[in-house]
C-alpha cells in the first residue's frame, strides 16, 4: 500500500551534524584489515587478552542466579556494586571516591559525549593537547567548541602554557598515561602543576584514563583525581583491561556535574545493559584483573620492545620516536619534507599500513607525524613491517 | 599527594543541560518499587517474559564459537546478520528495506537522540502528538526544539491538523501502535493519510513502533515506513519482545539521513555491543519469535481485559478511558475538577500507584488524564488496586 509519488525530502540537518566526519581512523581500518597487510594502524586491543572463559562462565552464573533483574531495566547511574568496585579502586590515602559520583557508560565514547553536552556551548573555550585523542576530539565537536591546542613536549602536557588561555575556557581535556596517540605520559611533577593550575582558575580538568593500568613495569602513576576530588573529572574503561565489545566504561565526577550527566545520559540510552555490568562485576570483584592485567601488559611490553628496537634498526636518522613506558601506540616524527600522508599511500602499496597524525591535531595539524601500534601484530611481523617501512622513509632522505 | 586549598569550581554548564530533568517516571519508580504497593505506574515488560534460557544458551554458544570477534570492537552501523534480519522482517511487498538502512543502537531511547542530535536545531519546529512518549519528549528536548503538539483522538493523531504546522518543520513523531502513553493507535485509513500529508510537505514522519507485535489479536497493523520508504524514519526494539535489559534497538531511515546518524552514533559511544547484537542474532534468528511474542501477548492481553473490566466495575460515571487492542497502557481520563496528581498522593498512601499524564504533553497539560500499566501485576492485584483507586475517585466526585 505505497503511496503514490511522494515528494522527496529535501533533508535539512542540524548545523551540528555538518560537524560529524567519520574517524578517519575507521575508514583506514578498513582498508588494513586485509590479512596481507601488516597494519599498525589499529587501536584495536589484542584479542589474545580477553578472558573469553571468564566472561562465558559468568555470563551464565549471572543469568542462571539473577537473569530476571539483569535482562530489565535498571538503573541509568549504573550498577551500584560495580560502581562500589569503581570507587574502592579509584580511592586512595587521604581521598575516598564514593559511588554515587560514579557514572556508567557505553564505553568511555560515551562518557565523552555526555561531558560535551553537558559543558560546551557553540564557541566555548576547550583546551586539549597537542595532539590529542581523535575520539574526543569527534564528541566534544558535534556541541562546535572552539578549540584551543596546549602545548606537549616529552613529558606531556605543559602546565605553563595552560594559564594565558585557561580564562573562560570550560574545561581541559588530557589523557596523561601512555597517551593516544603518542604515548607519552605526563611526569608527577607536571600533574602536581597542573592540577594546581586548574584548581587556581577553576577550570574542570578531565583525566582520561583507558590505558594506566597498561605501565610495563606494574608501577602506575598517580590519579590527578586523587590531587583534587573536586576539580578532576576521571574517565575509565573496560575496554583495554577487559574487553572492548562489551562497551563499558565510567566517568567519576563531582556531585553537581555527576547529576547533570546522569540526566543527559538518561536521555541519551536510559542505561547501560544492567547483564553487562552485573557480569564484568561478577569476573572483577574477587581480584581478577590483578592476575590477568600483567599478562597483558607483559605481551604489549615485548611487542612495544620489538618495535623499538626495530626502529631502532631500520629507520634512517633524522627520524625521531617516542618510547612509551605503557600502553599500546608509538608517535613518529618525520623530517619536515617527508609527508605522512603520501608515505602511507606508499606503504599500503607495500602492504603496511599505519596512521597519519594529522587527524589528531584538534587546530594545526603537523603533517610529517604518524602513529603506530604494535599490539596486534606478533613480534617477526613487527621487524617485517617497520623494515618496510623504514626503507620508503629512507628513499625520500 | 592532595594539593592545598584549590579553588572551588564555579560550575557553567551548557544551555542545554539546563533543559535537562529526571523523567517523572523514573522518579515515581523509585517509590513505587516497595513490594507493599501496587504499582500501575511502570513501563516495564514483564520479566515472566523474558526468555532467559534462551538468552544463556545463546551466550555460551556465540562466546564459545565467536568470542574474540564478539569481545572486540565492531563496526558503528551494527552486526550485519542481525540487520539483515531486521531489514527483511520490515519489507513487504512491493517495498523492500536494505541492510544499510538499518543502524543499531543502544536501545530505541538512543535512536531518539542521535535523531534529535542530526534533525534539531535551538528552535527547530518539531511536531509532537497530544499527549507524546516522554522519553522522545526528553530526548528531543536537548536540542531545545519549539514543540507544536498535534490533535488526536481515539483514532490517534489527526492527520488533518498537521497540515497548518507543517512548513518549516524539521520532523513529525509518531507512535501509531498502542500509543505509550495513551494506548490508542492510529487507524489505517489515518496512517495513509498521515503518510500522504507529511510526503505532500516534504516533512520527516517518524514512526515509533516499540509495542507493535503486541497486538493481542495477532493481527499488525500496516507499517509507515513501507507506504513511503523514502520520507519515513521506522524505530523498532527489541526491549518489549525479548529483553530490556541488553539494551538493542533500531533505526531505519533513508540512506543520507541514516549516514549522518552513524557519524553520529560513531561520535556518541562508537558502536552497540557486538556480543549482544550476535547473541540476539542467534537468538531470533530461525523464529524464536514467532513462537514466543504470542505468550506475550496473551500475558498481557488478560491482564488488560482484567483491568478494563475492573475499571468497569470499580470507576464513577464520568471517568473515561482507553480500550487498547495491544500495548502495555490504558490511558484514563478524570472529570475535570480531579487533579491526577493530587490523586496520586492519596494513591500512594492507599498502596496503589500510577503516572500522572501532565509529563505526556509537550505543551499544554491535561492535569486530569493518567496513565495505567498492568504487564507486570497479576490479575487478582490489578482488581484490587482498581477498586481502591475507584473508591478514591468516586469520594472526589
Amino acid at each position: 500500500m505505497k503511496i503514490e509519488n511522494p515528494n522527496p525530502i529535501q533533508w535539512r540537518f542540524a548545523e551540528r551534524a555538518e560537524q560529524l566526519q567519520s574517524s578517519f581512523i575507521r575508514e583506514i581500518l578498513k582498508i588494513t584489515q586485509r590479512p596481507e597487510i601488516i597494519s599498525f594502524a589499529g587501536g584495536l586491543p589484542s584479542p589474545a587478552t580477553f578472558p573469553v572463559e571468564e566472561m562465558k562462565t559468568a555470563f551464565d552464573k549471572v543469568l542462571s542466579n539473577n537473569g530476571k533483574v539483569a535482562l530489565q531495566y535498571g538503573p541509568t547511574d549504573g550498577y551500584l556494586p560495580l560502581r562500589q568496585w569503581i570507587a574502592d579502586s579509584l580511592s586512595s590515602t587521604g581521598s575516598t571516591i564514593a559511588p554515587e559520583q560514579v557514572l556508567m557508560t557505553s564505553g568511555s565514547q560515551q562518557a565523552l559525549d555526555l561531558l560535551g553536552k553537558v559543558l560546551i556551548d557553540e564557541g566555548s573555550k576547550v583546551l586539549v593537547e597537542t595532539p590529542s585523542y581523535l575520539g574526543a576530539l569527534q564528541a566534544f565537536s558535534v556541541y562546535r567548541p572552539e578549540f584551543v591546542s596546549v602545548d606537549t613536549d616529552d613529558e606531556g602536557l605543559v602546565p605553563s602554557s595552560v594559564n594565558p588561555v585557561a580564562e573562560g575556557a570550560r574545561l581541559l581535556y588530557a589523557l596523561p598515561n601512555f597517551q593516544n596517540p603518542t604515548g607519552r605520559s605526563l611526569s608527577v611533577a607536571r600533574r602536581v602543576e597542573l592540577v594546581e593550575t586548574c584548581a587556581r582558575h577553576g577550570l574542570p580538568l578531565i583525566e582520561d584514563d583507558p590505558y594506566g593500568a597498561l605501565s610495563y613495569s606494574g608501577e602506575p602513576y598517580p590519579k590527578m583525581i586523587n590531587m583534587n576530588p573536586d576539580g578532576v573529572i576521571y574517565m575509565g574503561s573496560f575496554s583495554k583491561v577487559l574487553t572492548p565489545g562489551i562497551r563499558l566504561g565510567y566517568v567519576v565526577a563531582p556531585m553537581p556535574l555527576v547529576r547533570r550527566l546522569e540526566l543527559a545520559k538518561q536521555a541519551a540510552d536510559l542505561h547501560t545493559s544492567q547483564l553487562t555490568q552485573m557480569v564484568v562485576h561478577e569476573v572483577i570483584k574477587d581480584g581478577f584483573l590483578d592476575r590477568h592485567i600483567p599478562s597483558i601488559r607483559s605481551l604489549y611490553g615485548n611487542q612495544c620492545q620489538a618495535m623499538l628496537s626495530a626502529l631502532e634498526e631500520h629507520f634512517p636518522a633524522g627520524v625521531t620516536w617516542t618510547k612509551p613506558e605503557g600502553g599500546m601506540f608509538i608517535w613518529v616524527t618525520l623530517p619536515k619534507h617527508i609527508d605522512a600522508m603520501q608515505l602511507l599511500d606508499e606503504a599500503i602499496a607495500n602492504k603496511v599500513a599505519f596512521v597519519p597524525g594529522a587527524p589528531f591535531y584538534a587546530n594545526t595539524p603537523d603533517t610529517h607525524t604518524l602513529r603506530l601500534s604494535f599490539v596486534t601484530v606478533p613480534p617477526e611481523r613487527i621487524r617485517e613491517g617497520i623494515a618496510i617501512l623504514g626503507k620508503l622513509i629512507a628513499a625520500k632522505m
